[in-house]
């Protein structure tokens, strides 16, 4: 039995409940409720040291981090594989995912969480922080919470994180170009993380998207927004994530 | 024909050495100057986009950062396995991978940069240093140096990161009492990525190692110094990388 453990709202998690389905593999959704702080409880950080979400649970055994989760679901359960078989393209794959994980994800947390964590966050009192922090496990997260609870990045900041993000557009556009998915001839697990990224873009960085020469890149979504994963994945409106 | 573009000291070229050791792989050994600045010269980022060190040219094709590098070369170069057969092993070697990779990596940047970096780089000019960062492709990177040539890291960021870095010595000890090796009966990646750091903490955190309690880190370590690639990755003195 599978379950995962995610936000509706989250990119990790929205790129694990994409590949669940594009794999036909049935699972129990568990909602985390990140404003409650579920994700540092005891009970979590049993399954998921690092308290980060999502966490799948198959057969009992808990796997985290969602690139490892990708990786783990195709090894377990290889067809349909979403990897490609030469190691080379396999080697692109990898670091596109690591793209997203290391750089763009980082970037989005400086863009996103002072619009929907801040209006939260910043209500808690000195007690009720200092109690959330000290049950984060990792030195980055506590960081992003410190800072969206009481310094909220600067402008700079901001604009700086989002010149990282609309750095993806230009990246993609130029792997694209080459073959019709990230890493050659057949969707594979980079596309799947990318689209999270590009999502959110076009509502961040709608004005980038209208540039004539993105043709590649337009075609591209085209054909990731028609895969049944999608659907599922970003089964909410965008807006819902500006509040 | 495999050429590997390395740093002798850098801890994801000494996994990467290791690697190709343990797979009896002969290769082309390309030492880059971090000093000069040489992994963001032109040449080098046609290469290596991010600008980081290891680089792997496989016949020609390159690939970048080590943990995408070594999980490439057990794809290319399948025998002897470095990876467990078995998927949720598979997983957890890849997270351990991302632990050193995301947490330690960073850490010992901090740790480490005062001491081995600001020597120099805090001699450099305003303008060598503007015209520096601005070759630097990823903002973690460019963060770095700039602390390194001129905010030196305080007393509370190295002491933060030292705790992150002695946090390795607990994780493992619980692991490597379940089995021999991090990801199972036998040695992985993740033990090959782990090695660099003990290494490291073996000197920075000396008095945690005579913990009469860490017998299975301690046994561990000695299965680690005995296999061929760790004398060749770790072939110099440790004091080299203390100035």
């Amino acid at each position: 039995m599978l379950e995962l453990y995610y936000v509706p709202a989250g990119s990790a998690s929205c790129r694990v409940r994409f590949l669940l389905t594009e794999k036909n593999l049935p699972y129990q959704a568990k909602v985390v409720n990140i404003r409650e702080g579920e994700q540092n409880s005891e009970a979590y950080l049993r399954l998921n040291p690092n308290g980060l979400v999502p966490t799948l649970v198959h057969d009992g055994q808990p796997v985290w981090e969602s690139a490892v989760i990708c990786e783990y679901l195709d090894d377990a359960f290889p067809q349909p594989s979403l990897k490609p078989a030469d190691p080379y393209q396999r080697s692109l794959m990898r670091n596109w995912v690591k793209y997203f994980d290391e750089q763009c994800q980082p970037a989005l947390i400086v863009f996103n969480w002072s619009i929907r964590v801040s209006p939260y966050a910043s209500r808690w009192t000195d007690e009720e922080l200092q109690d959330r922090l000290a049950r984060i496990p990792t030195a980055a997260r506590r960081e992003a919470w410190l800072r969206a609870a009481r310094s909220p990045y600067t402008e700079e900041e901001r604009a700086n994180a989002l010149k990282t993000l609309v750095g993806v557009i230009g990246r993609m556009e130029v792997a694209l170009a080459q073959h019709d998915w990230l890493a050659g001839k057949a969707i594979s697990l980079a596309d799947i993380a990318a689209a999270p990224f590009v999502w959110r873009l076009r509502a961040i960085a709608a004005d980038e998207f209208s540039r004539p020469d993105l043709t590649a890149l337009n075609g591209w979504w085209e054909r990731i927004a028609a895969r049944p994963g999608f659907k599922v994945a970003f089964d909410q409106e965008f807006t819902a994530h500006k509040n």
